[in-house]
Parts: C-alpha cells; sequence; structure tokens
C-alpha cells in the first residue's frame, strides 16, 4: 500500500499537526472530566457515567488536540464533524463543549432536565456545537459514512481541481462508537459501504469495552471486530489500554499518545477509512464500579464517586469542582480554533476571488435557494394512450435537474433501475480505479450505490443533507421503508433535508407479491411527526412534487411513486401552487357544493375519476380532490381547507390502495374509507385492483353509501357490503376500518 | 479444533450420508430446472430466473441428496429446514417441491399468477414445503439462525439426555443466500449471534454470483465476505465453481462434488454454524446473459431460452418439457423420504414410551394447549401507595410462569433489566464453555441475548415460533420496534406467535429524551395488518394481557409496558375475560347513558380516571373505557361493541401518550384526541406529561368541548385551546390531528 502525507486541508504547519503535547494541566482536565460526569449523572439521578469517564482521554484528545473546530463559530464550513454514536455517553461530548466555551457549567449541571442544553442523548439544533442527533446504537457509525460521502462530494462540487489537503472543502470526520453500535446491523452496512467508497476522511474510534446493559458483552458478541472491519477493507488499528478482557487497575495504561499515534497514522493512509480499536475498561478508574454493566446506565453512587474522587486527588465532598487553572488551559482551545480559522479564511477568500461560479453556488445552497430558470426546467407531460408510472416521470425530472441543480445527486439500495434514481449520463460517485491505493482527489460522481442496505442509505442520505452544501436522495421500493424508518426518524428528528424516493407504492406492483407490496406504510409514515409523505397522482404532479420539495428546506421527504403505469392528467388540470398545497379541487362536480367528495392519492386519483364521471352520469354531483399530501395540506389556512372540503358536504369517500388508518379525519363519521387492511398477494396489478375493490364501482357504492349515511342524523352502522378489518385476502370488498362504535 | 463425527439425527447408513451419486439422470434433472426456470418467467412476463438457472445443481442437491425430509409429510417434526433466504429465486424451491410431488407442473405454469401455488416469493402456510417466508433480503439468513437455536432449545426441553444425533429432535437448517442478503444489516446481526451460539447445525450457502439488479456488486460491495464470517467465528468453506469475477463458460466447472463435500464436512465441525461460499455465474449456462444484470430480475427473451436449451440438448422450441424418465428419477426422493421417515418413526415411539411426561408436553404444545393450572399461576397485584411498572408487573408474570409454561422463553436485545424479560433464575442459553471447541448437548438455557440487534431479535423469534414447539419473546425498547419493523411485518404476514415486550411505551420514559421517546410507534404498529398491538394499564391487566396471548395462536402481538410506575388498579375491576376483549368498561358513570366516555390506554388510564373523577364532581356522568387492544376489540361481536361504546354517546374522548392516528375512528366527528403529534423531550416523566398535556384537566376540557360539541347539530371547528399538529414541543396544549375540513 502507498501511504502519502495526509493533509487534508490542514497545513503540516498546523499546530495540531505536531505531536500531541500532554501536560500535568491536561492530566488533571481530564480527570476534572471523570468528576464532573459522575457529579451531574448523581445530580440527575440517571444516565450514563461510565463510558464519560472512562473515555474522557479520548473525547478530549480530540477536541483539544486533533479535530480542526472553532468555538467561537460552530458552524464554520471547515470544521472536522465529531459524530458520538454511543450517544448514551453524551457527557462525553458535552463536558468538551464546556471546555470550549460553547456550554457552562450550569448547563453540565442541569443534564436531562427539562429546557435544558444538555438531553439526555446530543441534539443537533439544540446544542451549539452537536453537529448529529444520536442515540439510537449504530445510527452515528452510518451517519459518520454519509458526512465522509458529504465531504468529497462538496469538493469536487466547488473546488475540483485543488490538491488533496489543499482544498479548504476538505474536513474530516471523527466518530466514536461502543459495543453496541458494532452490534447494530446498521453500522455494518455502512461500514462495507464505507470501504468500498475508500473513505480516507473517516476515523471510527471504537471505544470497546465489552460491557453493555446486559454486561459483559461475551453473552452475544463474542466476534473479533477488528478482523470483521478488515474483511471490510477498512485501515485498522488496535490501541491497547487494557490487553486482556476484565482487566482492573494494575494493569491498565492509559497510553494517550498511543490513540495519537494511531489516529494521525490512520490519517495517512487515504485510500481507506480507518478504524481505530480503543480496548477500555469502562468507568476506569472507578474503584468498585469498573469494568461492570453497574457504571453503564446508572449513576454510580455517592461513596463510589467519593472514593474516585480521593483516588484522583479531588475533595470528595466537593461537587462540580472545576479549578481555575483547568478552566483557563483548556479554553485556550479557543484560541487555537482562532489560530486555525485565520488561515482557512485567508484561503477561503482566495477561493471565492478565483472560483466566481462555484462561490455563487456556495452562496445560493447554503441560502437554500434555487437559481434562475429552475421552474422552467421542469417537463410537462402530455397526455397519452400509453401512460406514465410516476416513477419514471420522476426519473425524467431528475434528468431534467442534473445540470439546473448540481447540488442535487442520490441514488438507491440496489434499485435504480427500478426506482428511476439515475439522473441520465450522471457518473458514479464509487471511486474509478478500485484496485489502486492511491487517491488522487476523487471520483465526484454523482450517482450513488448504497447496495442492499436501505437503513444505512437512509443515515448516509441524512449525513450528507446534514453537512448540509448539497441535496441528497436515496431510493428503495416503498415496502422496505420498513428497513431505513429507523433513518427516517432520525431525519425528521434533526429536520434534514433527506429525500426519500419510495417506488413501487402499493399492492399495484403486482406478482412480487405480500411481502413487497406496502399496506401499512404510507400511514405509518404519515404518522412520523415531522415527515412529509408525498404520493402524486401522475406524471405532471410528480414534477409539481419534485418542484416543491427542493425548494423546501427543513424536513425530510419521502416520494411514494407507482411501478404501474398511470393515466397522465390534462396538464391544465393541476399546477405546482396547488399541488404545494397538499389537496386540491382537481374535478369539480355539477353543482358548486356537491353531492359528495372523493378524496384519493396516486394511482388511485384515475379511479377516482373514473367514479366521478360514473356517478356525475347518475346525476350525482361528484368533486374529486387530488390529496398529494397530507402534511402540507394541514399547513394550510382553515379558509383553504375549507374551500377544498366544504363541511358542509359531509358525504365523502376517501379510496387509496393502503392501511385505512387516518382517512377518517379527513371523511368524517358518514365518509366511507376505501382501503386495505390485509396483506396483499402475487398477481399482476390490474387483478389485485379489481380483487381488492380499487375500482370505479367501489367508489360509486361508497359514494351512494355516504350520501345515505350523511342524510340519515344518526351516523353509525357501517353500510352493507364493507366488510370489518378481515384479514384475509379472498375479499373482494374493500376492508373498511373497524369504527368502533 | 477437535472435529467429531456429526450425526445430528442421522444414522450412518442414511442414505444420504453416502458419497453423492450423480448420474446422467441426475444432470439431466438439472438442466430441466433450468428450462422450466427460464420458460416460467418467460411465461409470466416477469421474475428471477438468473439464480435459479445457476443454482439448480445445488438446490437439487440439497433436495435429493442431502436434507432429511418427506414429501408425505410436509410438517414431518424431523425434517431438516431449508430456508430461501434469496427468496425472488422462488423457482429455485418451487421447482425441487415439484420433483418431490408437492407441486405440479401447472403449479410452475402458473408462476405468480392470481391464486397459484406458486407466488411471487416462498409463503409459509401457502405451499406445502414452504417453512418460511422470504423476499425482503436478509430475512431469511436471520430467521434460518432462529430455527437453529430453536432447534437446541426443543431437544433440550423435549431429549436433553440424548447424545448428540440420537434425538428425534435432532435437525439442521439449510439456507440459501445470495448477495443481497450479504448487504443486509439483519444477517450480520444474525450471523454475529450465530457463532456466539455455537450453531453447528446451522449451514448457510452463499451463492456468490456478485451480480444484483444494479448489475456488478462491485459498485458497493467490495469486502472480503468469507473473511468476515470467519471474523464472526463460523467455520468457512469456499466452493470456486469459478476462480475468477466475471468468468465465462470455458473456466466455468460446476463441481458439485466440492459442495457436497463442503456441506458434509461442515457439518461434522459441531461447534460452528457452517459458511459455504459458493461461487456461481448468475444464469449460467444462458449464452449471452450469463454473469450479468439483464438474468436477474427479467425474463429472458425466447431468443435465449432457446439458444440455452439447444447447449443444453433440450428441443428449443418446446416449453415446461419434463421426460418421463427425469419425472420418475426425481420422484424417487419419496422413497428416499419414505426411509429416513420409517427408521425415524420408530425411534419416536422409542422415545414416547421411555419419556411420558416430555411426550405429553409436545402433544399440548403441538395442540397449542396450556396446562391444568395456567390461570391459578397469575399473580394479582394489591393496590399500594407506590405503584408498579407495567414492565415490572410483565417480569413477575413471566416469573411466575418458569415453571408452568416450559416451552416458554425468550430475552431481550441487550435491554434485560429495562425489559424485565428475564425470568428468576433462568439460566443463559449462551454455551457454558464458550472456549471448547466440543459441543456435548447443549446447552438448553432459557434466557437469550441477543445483543444490541433489534431486527435479528425479530426475525430470530420468528425463527423460534415457527419451528413451533416453543414459545418466544423478546424485548426491546417501544421506540426500537422501528429496528425490528422488517421482523415484525414477516411474523404478521407469516402468522407467527412471536411475541414482542416493548417498554419506555412513551413519553413517560423520561430523560432519554426524544431520540428514546415513542410517539408514532403504537398508532404505526397498530397499521401492520394480523399484529395485536396490547398495552395493558396496570400491573393486573399487563397479568390478563399475557394470560390471554399465551392461548392465543396464529398471529404475533406486541406488548406495549411502561417504564415509570403507574397505579395499580382494583384487582376487581378488571379481569382477564374483559381484557380479552380488547376494550371494557372499567369505570361506570353516574348515569346509564353517560354524559362521555373517555377511552385510554396503559398509562394515560389512570390519568382518564382522574378527570373522570373532576368530572363527576362537577355532575358529568363519564365513563372510563380502557382499551388495552384495539385489534381484539375489533374482533367482538357489534353487540358487545355497541355495549362498551353506545353510538348514542357522541361526547368522547381519548388519551394516549402517542400520535393520535387512528383515534378519530373511535371518538368521531364530536370527539376530542388526546395525543402528541411531535416529537419529545429530555426530563422527568412528570414533566412531561405536564408539559405535553397528558392531566386530568386536560381531560376535563377535552371532555367539555365534546360535550359541546356533540350537541351542536353542525360539528366541525375543533374547541379552543387545541392547537393543530405543531411540530415544536414548547407546546403545552396537547396536539390534535388537524381533521382537514
Amino acid at each position: 500500500m502507498s501511504i502519502t502525507p495526509h493533509a487534508n486541508g490542514r497545513q503540516v504547519s498546523d499546530p495540531v499537526a505536531e505531536q500531541v503535547g500532554w501536560s500535568d494541566v491536561d492530566v488533571r482536565a481530564v480527570d476534572t472530566v471523570r468528576t464532573l460526569a459522575a457529579d451531574a449523572v448523581q445530580k440527575t439521578g440517571n444516565g450514563h457515567p461510565g463510558t464519560a469517564i472512562s473515555l474522557a482521554p479520548a473525547a478530549y484528545l480530540l477536541y483539544q488536540k486533533v479535530m480542526r473546530h472553532d468555538p467561537a463559530d460552530p458552524h464554520w464550513l471547515g470544521r472536522d464533524r465529531f459524530v458520538l454514536s454511543a450517544g448514551h455517553s453524551s457527557l462525553t461530548q458535552y463536558i468538551q463543549l464546556y471546555y470550549a466555551g460553547l456550554l457552562e457549567l450550569g448547563d453540565i449541571e442541569a443534564l436531562r432536565t427539562w429546557g435544558s442544553k444538555t438531553p439526555g442523548h446530543p441534539e443537533v439544533h439544540h446544542t451549539a456545537g452537536v453537529d448529529l442527533t444520536t442515540g439510537p446504537l449504530g445510527s452515528g457509525v452510518a451517519t459518520a459514512v454519509g458526512m465522509a460521502m458529504a465531504q468529497r462530494r462538496q469538493r469536487g462540487l466547488f473546488d475540483p481541481e485543488a490538491a488533496p489537503g489543499e482544498s479548504i472543502f476538505d474536513h474530516d470526520v471523527y466518530c466514536i462508537a461502543g459495543d453496541g453500535c458494532m452490534m447494530e446491523g446498521v453500522a455494518s452496512e455502512a461500514s462495507s459501504l464505507a470501504a468500498t467508497q475508500r473513505l480516507g476522511n473517516l476515523t471510527l474510534i471504537y471505544d470497546q469495552n465489552q460491557i453493555s446493559i446486559e454486561d459483559d458483552t461475551d453473552v452475544s458478541f463474542s466476534e473479533d471486530v477488528a478482523a470483521r472491519y478488515e474483511a471490510y477493507g477498512w485501515d485498522v488499528r488496535v490501541v491497547e489500554w487494557r490487553t486482556k478482557h476484565g482487566v482492573r487497575d494494575e494493569d491498565y495504561v492509559e497510553d494517550v499518545d498511543a490513540l495519537h499515534a494511531a489516529i494521525e497514522e490512520g490519517r495517512k493512509v487515504l485510500d481507506k477509512p480507518t478504524f481505530i480499536v480503543l480496548r477500555t475498561v469502562i468507568a476506569w478508574p472507578a474503584p468498585t464500579k469498573q469494568g461492570t454493566g453497574k457504571s453503564h446506565g446508572s449513576a454510580l453512587g455517592d461513596d463510589e464517586i467519593k472514593a474516585m474522587k480521593s483516588l484522583l486527588g479531588f475533595d470528595p465532598d466537593q461537587t462540580f469542582d472545576v479549578s481555575d487553572e483547568v478552566l483557563a488551559h483548556v479554553r485556550k482551545v479557543r484560541d487555537r480554533g482562532a489560530e486555525l480559522r485565520k488561515g482557512w479564511d485567508q484561503r477561503y477568500e482566495a477561493w471565492r476571488s478565483s472560483h466566481a461560479e462555484a462561490a455563487a453556488l456556495l452562496d445560493r445552497v447554503r441560502a437554500h435557494e434555487v437559481p434562475e430558470g429552475y421552474a422552467e426546467a421542469f417537463p410537462t407531460f402530455e397526455p397519452d394512450d400509453k401512460g406514465l408510472a410516476t416513477r419514471a416521470a420522476s426519473g425524467k425530472v431528475l434528468g431534467a435537474l442534473a445540470d439546473v441543480l448540481p447540488e442535487l445527486w442520490g441514488g438507491s439500495a440496489d434499485l435504480a433501475e427500478s426506482n428511476n434514481t439515475t439522473m441520465g449520463g450522471q457518473p458514479s460517485f464509487v471511486p474509478e480505479d478500485r484496485q489502486t491505493s492511491e487517491w488522487q482527489g476523487g471520483p465526484y460522481g454523482r450517482t450513488l450505490h448504497f447496495g442492499v442496505r436501505e437503513n444505512a442509505m437512509g443515515m448516509i442520505v441524512n449525513g450528507i443533507a446534514l453537512e448540509g452544501l448539497t441535496r441528497p436522495y436515496g431510493g428503495t421500493f416503498l415496502v422496505f421503508s420498513d428497513y431505513m424508518r429507523p433513518a427516517v426518524r432520525l431525519a425528521a428528528i434533526q429536520e434534514a433535508d433527506s429525500i426519500f424516493v419510495w417506488t413501487h407504492d402499493s399492492i399495484g406492483l403486482g406478482e412480487d407479491g405480500p411481502t413487497h407490496q406496502p399496506i401499512e406504510q404510507l400511514a405509518s409514515l404519515r404518522a412520523i411527526p415531522g415527515l412529509d409523505v408525498v404520493r402524486p397522482a401522475d406524471a405532471n404532479e410528480t414534477a409539481h412534487v419534485w418542484q416543491t420539495i427542493l425548494t423546501r428546506h427543513g424536513n425530510p421527504t419521502g416520494i411514494a411513486l407507482s411501478r404501474q403505469a398511470l393515466p397522465i392528467l390534462d396538464p391544465s388540470s393541476t399546477s405546482v401552487e396547488q399541488v404545494a398545497k397538499g389537496a386540491y379541487v382537481l374535478v369539480e362536480g355539477s353543482k358548486p357544493t356537491p353531492d359528495v367528495i372523493v378524496m384519493a392519492t396516486g394511482s388511485e386519483v384515475s379511479v377516482a375519476i373514473a367514479g366521478a364521471e360514473q356517478l356525475e352520469a347518475q346525476g350525482v354531483a361528484t368533486r374529486v380532490v387530488s390529496m398529494p399530501c397530507q402534511e402540507w395540506f394541514a399547513q394550510q389556512d382553515e379558509s383553504y381547507r375549507e374551500q377544498v372540503l366544504p363541511k358542509a358536504v359531509k358525504a365523502r369517500v376517501s379510496i387509496e390502495a393502503g392501511s385505512t388508518m387516518g382517512w377518517r379525519d379527513y371523511v368524517g363519521d358518514a365518509g366511507r374509507v376505501i382501503g386495505i387492511d390485509h396483506f396483499g398477494a402475487s398477481a399482476d396489478a390490474k387483478t389485485l385492483f379489481t380483487e381488492f375493490g380499487f375500482t370505479p364501482e367501489a367508489v360509486v357504492d361508497a359514494a351512494k353509501a355516504s350520501i345515505a349515511e350523511s342524510g340519515d342524523p344518526t351516523p353509525g352502522d357501517t353500510a352493507p357490503g364493507y366488510a370489518s378489518k378481515d384479514p384475509g385476502f379472498e375479499s373482494s370488498a374493500p376492508a373498511e376500518r373497524q369504527e368502533g362504535k
């Protein structure tokens, strides 16, 4: 292997590139971390002290000596990213942020209390200096991989010709993970991909203390993790502070220089991510609880804390005891940050003057703006006999956007052809020559290949979105949104601009059968706070949906798209303004106040229209409402909502080829919900739609039943022909959710 | 390592233990598989022919020469299990089942059509001979691990003293997986645990063809999979039918003896699961599409199929061409099965006579019955000042059942102490001496340690449930049901008796904050067809819930339990019969027809009671309905449901510390839903309940608003004080789902 100096944005004259100095004050500062961690958990009464105590030197090393960061500007573009995948050990990060002046001692004392800046797990947008919300184990590792990928794409987008280490967009990603992270499949998925992607800018420190909540991890975790990471293709280094499992004080050597050397040597390996196994004893040097599960997730207790403080030469009766000397010393990290920043700022200005176009692009993406000519870039689809699957329309939209939005990129979890996620002709992000160990500043392709790894894909998309300079999307089948649900939830919690492309969005996918046919997915995704779930009705709505999403910022979106071809509606019947409102009158009934409103999403909109035509032919004035996004509709003002769904019209039908759950909110007591509350079956889409009752005739029957009921002042019984929730799939009637009354 | 002969239920005189014989008719039969696979996909127009073609010899070897199975009785207790983790290649299994006489040629021709026995992916309970529903990649691998664990526990339960290989309960699990399975995290999780558990009865054949939907897997999957499995601790063997990637005809050696030898040698390693890397060329010997993504998921096309048939010496113009000679030959596998069965039946009878107690237990569990004294085993909890968390009550129930239900076992994904999933004093299932390579027929402990691997846990629990002789449960936090959602869905699709214990079931978990606080989980789990979601209100309801679940059979259940202590209700106010009905009148109002009904689940039931007391004090007759399980309630007849929730009472309030989604079905247009549609926060539970509006006062306000509205003939506007869906968490008012009208 060829190892070349790895500056990656850091000049050799940078202070951090020198050998680590570790003075007596550093030792005292690290020991102070341990006492603070113990005190904070003790004060709150619950939390996770053990890892924060034993990992104090590692975190201190990163924040004080290794990482590029400027505490005066926690959003600095050039900063290294820190990811605490072992998020329960939030004190590991909070105390370093306190040392950096981003938190104060009172914040540490307020750990895990209402309104504090120090919640149980680190939360981005909540605590300055926290770049990622972590807690669900493994998620941090996977998201860190996404951040490292984002860094490479960003440098390719803004500064591709710079030599390695000479771009202002070069930065590194550091991640601390624990045993639990190593057990979670999502970390495995992402770690495998990280090696394929040769992410030399990623350093993962695995705190191997071999203690988790069920105590010794031996009961479930006997693998050789270092060998596994070698099998993935990482640069693997082992730092043994203890040489054997279960070791206690006498054999423990907290060798910070060894850890520092591993980090710095790992950074020199440009074509592989670095995996450092750091063998620690949890809660060391707590005298009786070190190395045990008791120190993992509970307060240590007064006696243990006092004994530890005595051992470390602290006054056992003092709590939250930080000497002026220590504080003055650690806060010097702000000067270090300022110095790092000064050099970077000069290079940034130089880059701006020599890269006017790239600088304009940077300014635009940071402002979350779209470029001139954006709206004109979207295709319009004319009706024809064949129709078009919305997934295919989505693919055409992405292709049309390739030149307009250079910040847009993405791919699929091994379903690119099915998801239509490849922007035509755009190169792959995979390293070009996978056999060469020399990394030459690329590649910068826009097409991502995630492999069959949906959850890692979601986390990686989040990591890219949170790096903030590019706009990522990731695709799979809607049913496999289940696999990536942890990532989708974290996208929502973090208000990340992640876009998830979920095709094959109903039983309409056909022959692949029940394991592949989403039923409950739309409802269960809508239940996630902050996630917009969008299901366009045709090719034109699909274009409008993309046009809308890409102008929005601050929360994730999932787009549900059909596998099967759908009729293309007259382009004049819809507009981006209407779609952006979440629901709109697509077809007006023959009376201003219709006899019945039929609302639908996605592939069922054309079924609703066909049903409405039959109803109108029978003299029933029928309004058809297309409702591509419930969340957007809920954000409209009352008068718009009343305009689309007037309260006076109580006869209502909804039709969606998915769970009925949630639709009662829209149809009311007198309404009828056409949905499917049982698993699908393997057959062609047309047969399934007929067999499971997604037909114009079902719309007609439901509309009549609702009209009959809405005339009845005592609503209640369901109309004949509507079965209750039925687990079998022989039923040819649409299942209706039991009302329970 | 010590390698000893591994008979595992098979006598050396068994025909299958001899060296594999591979006659010309076998070769012809295998080639016939290839033509059938190509024809079936071509006829349907879609499907996955490639792997079924190239893997034909491996599947044929297993079904015809290796596995113990009796086609005359596909449910034979002593059969080896076959898991097609690469479920898209369903023809791999279907054609072998046709050869075994469990399907006929017409079934192969009817592939992927409505009502056929040959759906797109294999489905248990649908096609005789299919033991597992697969399709979502990786799930088969993880579930196979569960089956192998079940086998060991079953032998320990029914026949612990038998020497290895001499018990009728000994059988092996064979699994075929593809590249996609190897990428999925769930397979990684389970494979790591399989090595810790030393599952010598598991053989995983990895069909490494390095082609997936995005063509060459190199774009996302460059790791050394064999080395990874060695790192886990598996017995790893490589069978190279091709020696290099991208090899074509001339270098391909389909060496069946080598595969057979790897399987048989692997079976001799008793203390490790066996991983066989089988390097194949997808769709070999199709002349132009072999080794390409084009053969993976699409019909090959007439020309390609004809060319392949010519190459193989078949008439290119014939389809579904099976010679009488081939059919007669392959159907002899039924005689082989009968012979295997004969020996087993004798040993089974001998076992019954010498193991009367175990035989009675076997009969009971196979009949899905509970023992005498079952109901009496459950504890009753008396009210006290401290109350009890329902998770703690659940732990006490499990402890009480340890002796009564020996078939019950389970554990947690590294949260045993938090989930209270350990039956007091029950030994671990972990091999006792993890350093010894000799496997001596055990261990048989009942406490499972899954590690931090929720999805694998779910799949493993499913595998245990589907083996059928024991009753498994697995626990984690409710919020992490997200991680195991793929497994939960497969449990429901497969109607498996899996039990999921989900504790920390609301914001009431407190300080761990939003990443750990479930919001949308209850609603989104209820949306899964066939899953019963149960949330008991107190310790006694918890006992009743367990008592109910364990008498039920045919679908999975999830139990949501509180972290925080809850008041214990008067035991006489509830009963197992009432709880089993899903909802019941817990507190009757002061009038026979109450002014308002307040319904609640879990920890909010006591809030509802407190609210009702305030309402009654103000003269409002208030009924409190405890609704532990919506699914059970929906199964009751109309008259019972009317009795609990009379249509005439339109003033209704629901309160549940989770998403409001779905509750409109129960409260109707005039009702009020108290829930939370935004993420939580890090603070103590009491603060959160107050800040987020889960208080008796909120119940009172909501009840009054609903009474006011239900008297109004024009329902519509929400009452003042009820905010619309609000992403922030400052709101002190309960969020109410926007009605959209």
